[in-house]
């Protein structure tokens, strides 16, 4: 059984190496770590966790294919931390389909599925979270991975210690590909998800980051804003 | 002698397959379109060819090192239609110093230094542009780049028009990928250039692409707006 908070879509990837891209979203509940700016606390806080549904395979797969009318697509697997479910057969089987699946986690746990993934983004938390990277578990996710996936590197930054975090990051692991995000300062809480979205803040925020990024010369890194946020704001389910 | 409208940056690439990657652009003066909707009327205008300096490309190579502080980078080489320019020297040039080539053209005019490209962004224009395609030409623009560079498709929407083009020149080719963009309604125009955004327009924009996409089921297509014009509008140079 896999605990779901929500399936949505098909909408676009917000962020990083698939921005832009139409999917449907598999977001589970529940999360071995509690950013202290965690956008999707309804996922992890477990005051939310009679709202996450233990669901089969079969029937996330139904609901998969009922919302993007059995035309096959890139399936985010997202959370909370989604490595701590059991994904295997889903991915198996939906890519018998022609789907693809791409999955996003902090790379804090590791599977053997992660080899059978279309796509993994691992986005190792920044100190600004208030938790510590485990890098020999971030090893393992590596090493689970192996040359299957298509496998980058994202790190949302709301200062200049997660800046020089992502840099040390991203020079421990020279060929892995890194998406650098500006922080989202909609959250916490659930309770902004109707505010209108500031669109002067998340365009300082973005600038700030381009500047940085440039100035420094670190022209290896792709600096993204979140498209969804953009779009619209803090709302779930889009 | 290359007609060069500007060279500026390091700034991040605002659009399509490479979106947030820091570059450098290389704008020539020179269009054998007149698009109706032109972002950039300042290189392709002839009112404004006594702004395009003729520059060798030692002297281009020169001004693109100073700039990237000789970091290697990827060079976007822009317009105008820079495929109307001799750049394969400058290509050649900076590739072995480690630097990358991406260059965007509408695809009406092919050269056999597209082969050495690193990146190829073919953008025909749709309807609302007043342009026609010459698809032979295109045709001829894919030959010569082989399989030397990565390629893509990036197409403009303004209407539904557009949209039914995009659908058709995406199915012509079914091995590019397609990245799909919101037209710019702030132009056309350089008086506008210190305007404020109008974040909500981009906005509505975007999201009525989006809803045509997702709605469609065309999960091949991703959609991408201009975030150059998210972060500073028409402003030039950056």
């Amino acid at each position: 059984m896999i605990r779901v908070a929500e399936i949505f879509g098909p909408t676009i990837q917000g962020e990083g190496v698939l921005i832009g891209q139409p999917t449907v979203f598999v977001r589970t509940g529940g999360c071995d770590y509690r950013c202290s700016w965690c956008d999707s606390l309804h996922a992890v806080d477990t005051e939310f966790r009679h709202q996450w549904l233990p669901m089969e395979t079969g029937a996330i797969w139904n609901r998969i294919e009922e919302l993007s009318g059995a035309r096959p697509l890139t399936v985010s697997l997202s959370g909370g931390n989604p490595a701590i479910q059991p994904f295997g057969p889903l991915i198996r089987h939906g890519q018998e389909k022609g789907y693809r699946f791409a999955l996003e986690t902090q790379g804090s746990v590791s599977k053997d599925w992660f080899g059978d993934l279309d796509t993994l983004v691992l986005s190792p938390k920044p100190p600004s979270s208030g938790m510590a990277t485990d890098w020999a578990a971030f090893d393992a996710c590596l090493d689970a991975a192996g040359q299957g996936p298509q496998t980058v590197m994202k790190i949302v930054i709301f200062d200049d210690a997660d800046y020089a975090f992502a840099r040390d990051a991203a020079a421990r692991y020279p060929h892995l590909p890194v998406f650098l995000q500006p922080g989202n300062h909609l959250v916490p809480g659930g309770d902004q998800e109707d505010a209108p979205v500031d669109h002067d803040a998340l365009t300082a925020r973005l600038l700030w980051l381009v500047d940085k990024v440039t100035a420094d010369g670190w022209f290896a890194a792709r600096v993204l804003p979140q498209l969804h946020v953009i779009l619209w704001g803090n709302k779930r389910g889009v």
